[in-house]
Protein backbone atom coordinates (compact mmCIF):
# COMPACT_ATOMS: atom_id res chain seq x y z
CA UNK A 1 0.00 0.00 0.00
CA UNK A 2 2.95 2.31 0.91
CA UNK A 3 5.31 3.17 3.54
CA UNK A 4 2.33 4.43 6.11
CA UNK A 5 0.77 2.74 8.63
CA UNK A 6 -1.36 0.09 7.46
CA UNK A 7 -5.01 -0.46 8.68
CA UNK A 8 -6.99 -2.68 7.89
CA UNK A 9 -11.00 -1.83 8.48
CA UNK A 10 -13.63 -4.33 8.38
CA UNK A 11 -17.28 -3.48 7.64
CA UNK A 12 -20.22 -5.43 8.80
CA UNK A 13 -22.95 -3.66 5.43
CA UNK A 14 -23.27 -0.04 5.45
CA UNK A 15 -26.49 1.38 7.78
CA UNK A 16 -26.52 1.37 11.51
CA UNK A 17 -29.78 -0.55 11.89
CA UNK A 18 -28.66 -3.52 9.89
CA UNK A 19 -24.97 -3.15 8.77
CA UNK A 20 -21.95 -1.16 9.77
CA UNK A 21 -22.34 2.95 11.52
CA UNK A 22 -21.82 4.38 8.37
CA UNK A 23 -20.45 8.37 10.59
CA UNK A 24 -18.50 6.15 13.05
CA UNK A 25 -16.76 4.03 9.40
CA UNK A 26 -16.20 7.33 7.78
CA UNK A 27 -14.93 9.15 10.47
CA UNK A 28 -12.23 6.38 11.37
CA UNK A 29 -11.40 6.79 7.63
CA UNK A 30 -10.76 10.23 7.74
CA UNK A 31 -8.63 9.71 11.18
CA UNK A 32 -6.27 7.41 9.84
CA UNK A 33 -6.19 9.30 6.73
CA UNK A 34 -5.29 12.81 8.78
CA UNK A 35 -2.85 10.48 11.28
CA UNK A 36 -0.88 9.69 7.94
CA UNK A 37 -2.09 6.22 7.92
CA UNK A 38 -3.45 4.33 4.92
CA UNK A 39 -6.43 2.25 4.55
CA UNK A 40 -8.05 -1.16 2.69
CA UNK A 41 -11.77 -2.15 3.46
CA UNK A 42 -12.80 -5.38 3.89
CA UNK A 43 -16.01 -6.99 4.61
CA UNK A 44 -17.49 -10.76 4.93
CA UNK A 45 -18.92 -11.80 1.51
CA UNK A 46 -22.45 -13.30 3.28
CA UNK A 47 -26.13 -11.90 2.60
CA UNK A 48 -27.09 -9.69 5.64
CA UNK A 49 -29.39 -11.33 8.53
CA UNK A 50 -31.69 -9.13 7.32
CA UNK A 51 -32.70 -5.52 5.90
CA UNK A 52 -33.96 -2.63 7.98
CA UNK A 53 -35.81 0.06 6.42
CA UNK A 54 -33.79 2.88 7.94
CA UNK A 55 -36.65 5.70 7.56
CA UNK A 56 -39.33 3.14 9.68
CA UNK A 57 -37.38 1.24 11.71
CA UNK A 58 -39.01 -1.90 10.03
CA UNK A 59 -37.41 -4.57 8.51
CA UNK A 60 -37.97 -4.92 4.80
CA UNK A 61 -39.91 -8.33 4.31
CA UNK A 62 -38.63 -10.46 1.58
CA UNK A 63 -35.45 -8.08 1.06
CA UNK A 64 -31.74 -9.98 0.47
CA UNK A 65 -28.55 -7.72 1.02
CA UNK A 66 -25.56 -9.44 0.57
CA UNK A 67 -22.39 -7.86 3.25
CA UNK A 68 -19.50 -6.89 1.33
CA UNK A 69 -21.54 -5.12 -1.93
CA UNK A 70 -23.60 -3.07 0.82
CA UNK A 71 -20.61 -2.25 2.45
CA UNK A 72 -18.85 -1.10 -0.80
CA UNK A 73 -21.26 1.80 -0.78
CA UNK A 74 -18.77 3.40 2.01
CA UNK A 75 -15.53 3.47 0.24
CA UNK A 76 -16.50 3.92 -3.21
CA UNK A 77 -16.23 0.06 -4.19
CA UNK A 78 -12.57 -0.21 -3.62
CA UNK A 79 -12.85 -2.91 -0.52
CA UNK A 80 -12.38 -7.17 -0.65
CA UNK A 81 -13.36 -9.93 0.73
CA UNK A 82 -12.67 -10.52 4.54
CA UNK A 83 -11.31 -14.03 3.58
CA UNK A 84 -8.16 -12.74 1.80
CA UNK A 85 -7.12 -10.89 4.57
CA UNK A 86 -3.79 -11.19 5.19
CA UNK A 87 -2.36 -9.85 8.54
CA UNK A 88 1.32 -10.07 7.09
CA UNK A 89 0.03 -6.83 4.91
CA UNK A 90 -1.20 -4.46 7.66
CA UNK A 91 -0.13 -2.60 11.41
CA UNK A 92 -3.39 -2.68 12.85
CA UNK A 93 -6.67 -4.28 12.37
CA UNK A 94 -10.20 -1.83 13.09
CA UNK A 95 -13.92 -2.53 13.56
CA UNK A 96 -16.50 0.21 13.01
CA UNK A 97 -19.56 -0.51 15.21
CA UNK A 98 -23.30 -0.12 13.57
CA UNK A 99 -25.77 -3.18 14.44
CA UNK A 100 -24.33 -5.33 11.53
CA UNK A 101 -21.11 -5.93 14.05
CA UNK A 102 -23.80 -7.98 16.60
CA UNK A 103 -25.68 -9.03 13.09
CA UNK A 104 -23.59 -9.94 10.42
CA UNK A 105 -20.25 -10.55 12.09
CA UNK A 106 -21.70 -12.84 14.95
CA UNK A 107 -25.15 -13.82 15.86
CA UNK A 108 -24.72 -11.66 19.51
CA UNK A 109 -28.14 -9.88 18.67
CA UNK A 110 -29.44 -12.83 18.34
CA UNK A 111 -28.29 -15.51 20.69
CA UNK A 112 -26.43 -12.76 23.24
CA UNK A 113 -22.96 -14.53 24.60
CA UNK A 114 -23.73 -18.31 22.85
CA UNK A 115 -23.43 -16.47 19.43
CA UNK A 116 -21.64 -17.87 16.51
CA UNK A 117 -19.38 -15.85 14.75
CA UNK A 118 -18.56 -15.69 11.42
CA UNK A 119 -15.92 -17.84 10.36
CA UNK A 120 -13.99 -15.70 8.14
CA UNK A 121 -14.34 -12.40 10.69
CA UNK A 122 -13.42 -14.67 13.34
CA UNK A 123 -10.38 -16.01 11.43
CA UNK A 124 -9.15 -12.49 10.58
CA UNK A 125 -9.23 -11.14 13.92
CA UNK A 126 -7.52 -14.55 15.49
CA UNK A 127 -4.84 -13.60 12.63
CA UNK A 128 -4.11 -10.08 13.47
CA UNK A 129 -4.18 -10.82 17.12
CA UNK A 130 -1.83 -14.02 16.53
CA UNK A 131 0.64 -12.05 14.69
CA UNK A 132 0.87 -8.83 17.24
CA UNK A 133 -1.17 -6.00 15.35
CA UNK A 134 -3.20 -3.88 17.39
CA UNK A 135 -6.79 -4.25 17.09
CA UNK A 136 -9.39 -1.28 17.40
CA UNK A 137 -13.41 -1.78 17.52
CA UNK A 138 -16.07 0.66 18.05
CA UNK A 139 -19.92 0.84 19.81
CA UNK A 140 -20.74 -2.88 19.53
CA UNK A 141 -18.07 -4.19 17.87
CA UNK A 142 -15.61 -5.17 21.19
CA UNK A 143 -18.58 -7.65 22.08
CA UNK A 144 -17.26 -9.68 18.58
CA UNK A 145 -13.62 -9.34 20.03
CA UNK A 146 -14.84 -10.96 22.91
CA UNK A 147 -16.23 -13.71 21.46
CA UNK A 148 -13.30 -14.49 19.50
CA UNK A 149 -10.59 -13.26 21.89
CA UNK A 150 -12.51 -14.27 25.13
CA UNK A 151 -10.31 -12.58 28.14
CA UNK A 152 -10.36 -9.58 26.98
CA UNK A 153 -11.15 -6.28 28.14
CA UNK A 154 -12.96 -3.50 26.35
CA UNK A 155 -15.86 -0.97 26.77
CA UNK A 156 -18.81 -0.28 24.69
CA UNK A 157 -20.25 2.50 26.77
CA UNK A 158 -22.29 1.74 29.80
CA UNK A 159 -25.31 -1.01 28.57
CA UNK A 160 -25.40 -3.25 31.52
CA UNK A 161 -26.99 -6.01 29.41
CA UNK A 162 -24.24 -5.94 27.10
CA UNK A 163 -21.46 -5.16 29.83
CA UNK A 164 -22.72 -8.51 31.27
CA UNK A 165 -22.76 -10.86 28.06
CA UNK A 166 -19.01 -9.32 27.74
CA UNK A 167 -18.15 -10.92 31.23
CA UNK A 168 -20.37 -13.89 29.96
CA UNK A 169 -18.30 -14.55 27.23
CA UNK A 170 -14.63 -14.07 29.42
CA UNK A 171 -14.31 -10.63 28.96
CA UNK A 172 -13.93 -7.43 31.18
CA UNK A 173 -16.13 -4.50 30.64
CA UNK A 174 -15.17 -0.71 31.35
CA UNK A 175 -17.67 1.80 32.12
CA UNK A 176 -16.71 4.94 29.44
CA UNK A 177 -18.79 7.94 28.07
CA UNK A 178 -18.09 9.99 25.11
CA UNK A 179 -14.62 9.86 23.43
CA UNK A 180 -12.90 8.02 25.79
CA UNK A 181 -11.00 4.59 25.02
CA UNK A 182 -10.03 1.34 26.84
CA UNK A 183 -6.59 0.45 26.39
CA UNK A 184 -5.71 -3.35 26.79
CA UNK A 185 -1.82 -3.48 26.32
CA UNK A 186 -1.27 -7.01 26.93
CA UNK A 187 -4.01 -7.61 24.34
CA UNK A 188 -3.12 -4.70 22.24
CA UNK A 189 -7.04 -3.40 21.89
CA UNK A 190 -8.52 0.06 21.82
CA UNK A 191 -12.40 0.28 22.17
CA UNK A 192 -14.22 3.46 22.43
CA UNK A 193 -17.89 3.36 22.98
CA UNK A 194 -19.29 6.17 20.06
CA UNK A 195 -22.76 5.54 19.24
CA UNK A 196 -23.53 2.89 21.68
CA UNK A 197 -24.09 6.07 23.65
CA UNK A 198 -26.58 9.01 22.32
CA UNK A 199 -23.82 10.71 20.59
CA UNK A 200 -23.28 13.76 18.48
CA UNK A 201 -21.36 13.61 15.05
CA UNK A 202 -18.39 15.27 16.54
CA UNK A 203 -18.28 13.05 19.52
CA UNK A 204 -18.08 10.09 17.10
CA UNK A 205 -15.02 11.60 15.48
CA UNK A 206 -13.34 12.37 18.34
CA UNK A 207 -13.94 8.39 19.72
CA UNK A 208 -12.68 7.36 16.40
CA UNK A 209 -9.34 9.91 16.57
CA UNK A 210 -8.83 8.90 20.16
CA UNK A 211 -9.09 5.03 18.55
CA UNK A 212 -6.68 5.33 16.09
CA UNK A 213 -4.27 7.55 17.77
CA UNK A 214 -3.27 5.00 20.30
CA UNK A 215 -4.05 1.89 17.78
CA UNK A 216 -0.83 4.30 16.01
CA UNK A 217 0.81 4.57 18.72
CA UNK A 218 0.93 0.54 19.32
CA UNK A 219 2.13 -0.27 16.11
CA UNK A 220 5.89 -1.39 15.67
CA UNK A 221 5.99 -1.99 19.32
CA UNK A 222 6.47 -5.61 20.13
CA UNK B 1 -34.37 22.54 16.38
CA UNK B 2 -32.30 25.82 18.45
CA UNK B 3 -30.41 28.88 18.35
CA UNK B 4 -28.38 27.51 16.07
CA UNK B 5 -27.48 27.93 12.69
CA UNK B 6 -29.79 25.71 10.82
CA UNK B 7 -28.84 23.72 8.29
CA UNK B 8 -31.54 21.88 5.88
CA UNK B 9 -28.90 18.97 3.73
CA UNK B 10 -30.49 17.68 0.78
CA UNK B 11 -29.48 13.94 0.01
CA UNK B 12 -30.32 11.85 -3.31
CA UNK B 13 -29.77 7.96 -1.42
CA UNK B 14 -26.55 6.74 0.05
CA UNK B 15 -23.92 5.31 -1.86
CA UNK B 16 -21.88 7.34 -4.57
CA UNK B 17 -22.77 5.57 -7.68
CA UNK B 18 -26.80 5.45 -7.42
CA UNK B 19 -27.36 8.33 -4.14
CA UNK B 20 -25.30 10.40 -2.15
CA UNK B 21 -22.07 10.34 -1.40
CA UNK B 22 -21.18 9.17 1.64
CA UNK B 23 -18.06 10.86 2.87
CA UNK B 24 -19.20 13.81 1.51
CA UNK B 25 -22.60 13.59 3.49
CA UNK B 26 -21.01 12.74 6.39
CA UNK B 27 -17.91 15.39 6.52
CA UNK B 28 -20.73 17.62 5.55
CA UNK B 29 -22.48 16.68 8.95
CA UNK B 30 -19.82 16.66 10.60
CA UNK B 31 -18.42 20.65 9.68
CA UNK B 32 -21.95 21.64 10.62
CA UNK B 33 -21.96 20.22 13.94
CA UNK B 34 -18.09 21.49 14.57
CA UNK B 35 -18.74 24.82 13.65
CA UNK B 36 -21.84 25.09 15.85
CA UNK B 37 -24.85 24.74 13.52
CA UNK B 38 -27.69 22.20 13.69
CA UNK B 39 -28.64 20.61 10.80
CA UNK B 40 -31.69 18.38 9.39
CA UNK B 41 -31.86 16.24 6.58
CA UNK B 42 -34.02 15.40 3.62
CA UNK B 43 -34.41 13.40 0.79
CA UNK B 44 -37.29 13.04 -2.36
CA UNK B 45 -39.74 10.23 -1.78
CA UNK B 46 -39.26 9.06 -4.81
CA UNK B 47 -37.68 5.18 -6.42
CA UNK B 48 -33.96 5.90 -7.65
CA UNK B 49 -32.89 6.03 -11.39
CA UNK B 50 -31.06 2.13 -10.52
CA UNK B 51 -29.46 0.63 -8.07
CA UNK B 52 -25.53 0.22 -8.66
CA UNK B 53 -23.77 -2.81 -7.07
CA UNK B 54 -21.06 -0.73 -5.56
CA UNK B 55 -18.45 -4.07 -5.50
CA UNK B 56 -18.41 -4.70 -9.20
CA UNK B 57 -19.68 -0.89 -10.41
CA UNK B 58 -22.59 -2.47 -12.46
CA UNK B 59 -26.49 -2.46 -12.20
CA UNK B 60 -28.51 -4.66 -10.48
CA UNK B 61 -31.18 -5.43 -12.75
CA UNK B 62 -34.89 -5.92 -11.19
CA UNK B 63 -33.51 -4.24 -7.87
CA UNK B 64 -35.69 -1.26 -6.97
CA UNK B 65 -35.06 1.43 -4.00
CA UNK B 66 -36.66 4.73 -2.46
CA UNK B 67 -34.09 8.01 -2.38
CA UNK B 68 -35.26 8.79 0.84
CA UNK B 69 -35.25 5.38 2.43
CA UNK B 70 -31.64 4.50 1.40
CA UNK B 71 -30.64 7.72 2.47
CA UNK B 72 -31.88 7.17 5.97
CA UNK B 73 -29.11 5.15 6.31
CA UNK B 74 -26.43 7.80 6.82
CA UNK B 75 -28.67 9.90 9.34
CA UNK B 76 -29.40 7.21 11.42
CA UNK B 77 -33.44 7.59 10.25
CA UNK B 78 -33.30 11.14 11.24
CA UNK B 79 -34.77 12.52 7.55
CA UNK B 80 -37.40 13.78 6.28
CA UNK B 81 -39.86 13.82 2.66
CA UNK B 82 -38.04 17.25 1.05
CA UNK B 83 -41.67 17.79 0.06
CA UNK B 84 -42.48 19.25 3.74
CA UNK B 85 -38.87 21.29 3.69
CA UNK B 86 -40.17 24.63 4.97
CA UNK B 87 -37.38 27.54 4.44
CA UNK B 88 -38.42 29.80 6.85
CA UNK B 89 -37.01 26.70 9.56
CA UNK B 90 -33.68 27.54 8.14
CA UNK B 91 -30.85 29.26 7.35
CA UNK B 92 -28.91 27.65 5.33
CA UNK B 93 -29.48 24.46 2.28
CA UNK B 94 -26.73 22.34 1.55
CA UNK B 95 -26.60 19.49 -1.39
CA UNK B 96 -23.26 17.00 -0.45
CA UNK B 97 -22.75 15.45 -4.35
CA UNK B 98 -22.68 11.76 -5.55
CA UNK B 99 -24.22 10.42 -8.47
CA UNK B 100 -27.52 10.68 -7.02
CA UNK B 101 -27.55 14.04 -7.49
CA UNK B 102 -27.37 14.13 -11.26
CA UNK B 103 -29.53 10.52 -11.74
CA UNK B 104 -32.04 11.29 -8.78
CA UNK B 105 -32.52 14.90 -7.95
CA UNK B 106 -32.72 15.45 -11.72
CA UNK B 107 -31.99 13.69 -14.92
CA UNK B 108 -28.81 15.05 -15.98
CA UNK B 109 -26.73 12.32 -15.69
CA UNK B 110 -29.16 10.57 -19.00
CA UNK B 111 -30.20 14.32 -20.62
CA UNK B 112 -27.21 16.50 -19.77
CA UNK B 113 -28.12 19.70 -19.73
CA UNK B 114 -32.22 19.40 -20.66
CA UNK B 115 -32.47 17.77 -17.78
CA UNK B 116 -35.53 17.34 -15.84
CA UNK B 117 -35.69 18.05 -12.22
CA UNK B 118 -37.81 16.52 -9.39
CA UNK B 119 -40.74 18.89 -8.69
CA UNK B 120 -39.74 18.47 -4.87
CA UNK B 121 -36.21 19.31 -5.14
CA UNK B 122 -36.96 22.27 -7.60
CA UNK B 123 -39.39 23.75 -5.48
CA UNK B 124 -36.99 23.33 -2.34
CA UNK B 125 -34.49 25.20 -4.52
CA UNK B 126 -36.14 27.62 -5.45
CA UNK B 127 -38.16 28.33 -2.16
CA UNK B 128 -34.58 28.72 -0.43
CA UNK B 129 -33.23 30.93 -2.99
CA UNK B 130 -36.05 33.10 -2.83
CA UNK B 131 -36.16 33.07 0.83
CA UNK B 132 -32.42 34.60 0.83
CA UNK B 133 -31.18 31.49 2.71
CA UNK B 134 -27.34 30.50 0.95
CA UNK B 135 -26.94 27.42 -0.18
CA UNK B 136 -24.08 25.10 -0.63
CA UNK B 137 -23.60 22.51 -3.18
CA UNK B 138 -20.70 19.41 -3.69
CA UNK B 139 -19.38 17.78 -6.32
CA UNK B 140 -21.72 16.98 -8.95
CA UNK B 141 -24.63 18.87 -7.36
CA UNK B 142 -24.01 22.18 -8.78
CA UNK B 143 -25.07 21.22 -11.93
CA UNK B 144 -28.94 20.82 -10.34
CA UNK B 145 -28.41 24.26 -8.53
CA UNK B 146 -27.54 25.35 -12.43
CA UNK B 147 -30.33 24.20 -14.03
CA UNK B 148 -32.94 25.50 -11.03
CA UNK B 149 -31.72 28.43 -11.07
CA UNK B 150 -29.78 29.25 -14.67
CA UNK B 151 -27.46 32.32 -14.21
CA UNK B 152 -25.12 30.84 -11.31
CA UNK B 153 -21.53 30.54 -11.07
CA UNK B 154 -20.54 27.66 -9.96
CA UNK B 155 -17.80 24.78 -9.87
CA UNK B 156 -17.43 21.18 -10.46
CA UNK B 157 -13.99 20.73 -10.71
CA UNK B 158 -12.06 20.65 -13.70
CA UNK B 159 -14.40 18.17 -15.77
CA UNK B 160 -14.52 19.68 -19.27
CA UNK B 161 -18.11 18.13 -20.01
CA UNK B 162 -19.69 18.50 -16.86
CA UNK B 163 -18.37 22.30 -17.71
CA UNK B 164 -20.10 22.98 -20.56
CA UNK B 165 -23.29 21.59 -19.52
CA UNK B 166 -23.40 24.39 -16.64
CA UNK B 167 -22.85 26.78 -19.31
CA UNK B 168 -25.70 25.56 -21.91
CA UNK B 169 -27.97 25.78 -19.01
CA UNK B 170 -27.38 29.63 -18.28
CA UNK B 171 -24.43 29.22 -15.23
CA UNK B 172 -20.89 30.00 -15.23
CA UNK B 173 -18.19 27.59 -14.63
CA UNK B 174 -15.02 28.02 -12.67
CA UNK B 175 -12.12 25.59 -12.50
CA UNK B 176 -11.05 24.31 -8.74
CA UNK B 177 -8.69 21.64 -7.23
CA UNK B 178 -8.83 19.81 -4.02
CA UNK B 179 -10.74 21.48 -0.91
CA UNK B 180 -11.20 24.88 -3.38
CA UNK B 181 -15.07 26.84 -3.45
CA UNK B 182 -16.31 29.12 -5.54
CA UNK B 183 -18.44 31.74 -4.12
CA UNK B 184 -21.72 33.21 -5.93
CA UNK B 185 -22.03 36.39 -3.67
CA UNK B 186 -25.06 37.88 -5.60
CA UNK B 187 -27.17 34.26 -5.58
CA UNK B 188 -25.65 33.22 -2.09
CA UNK B 189 -24.07 30.01 -3.69
CA UNK B 190 -20.65 27.64 -2.09
CA UNK B 191 -19.99 25.28 -4.07
CA UNK B 192 -16.79 23.27 -4.16
CA UNK B 193 -15.40 20.22 -6.59
CA UNK B 194 -14.75 17.27 -3.35
CA UNK B 195 -15.16 13.45 -5.62
CA UNK B 196 -15.55 15.22 -8.98
CA UNK B 197 -11.69 14.92 -8.67
CA UNK B 198 -9.67 12.16 -7.37
CA UNK B 199 -9.31 13.05 -3.57
CA UNK B 200 -8.52 11.61 -0.22
CA UNK B 201 -10.97 11.68 2.67
CA UNK B 202 -9.52 14.51 4.09
CA UNK B 203 -9.55 16.13 1.14
CA UNK B 204 -13.48 15.70 1.11
CA UNK B 205 -13.54 16.85 4.59
CA UNK B 206 -11.03 20.21 3.98
CA UNK B 207 -14.06 20.78 0.95
CA UNK B 208 -17.07 20.38 2.95
CA UNK B 209 -15.62 22.18 6.37
CA UNK B 210 -14.65 25.18 3.80
CA UNK B 211 -18.28 25.14 2.41
CA UNK B 212 -19.92 25.47 5.39
CA UNK B 213 -17.64 27.97 6.65
CA UNK B 214 -18.20 30.21 3.95
CA UNK B 215 -22.25 29.52 4.40
CA UNK B 216 -21.84 29.93 8.26
CA UNK B 217 -20.36 33.70 6.99
CA UNK B 218 -23.39 35.01 4.52
CA UNK B 219 -25.80 33.98 7.34
CA UNK B 220 -27.94 36.68 8.40
CA UNK B 221 -26.74 38.89 5.83
CA UNK B 222 -29.10 40.69 4.04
Amino acid sequence: MSDKPRFAVLLSGCGVFDGAEVTETVTTLLAIDRQGGAYRCFAPDIPQLHVIDHKSGQPMEGETRNVLVEAARIPRGAIDDVAVFDPSEFDALILPGGFGAAKNFCTFAVDGPDCAVDENVEAAIKAAHTAGLPIGALCIAPAVIARVLGDVTVTIGSDAGVAEGIGAMGGTHKTTTHAEIVVDEANKLVTSPCYMLDATVSQIADGADNTVRALMGMIGKG
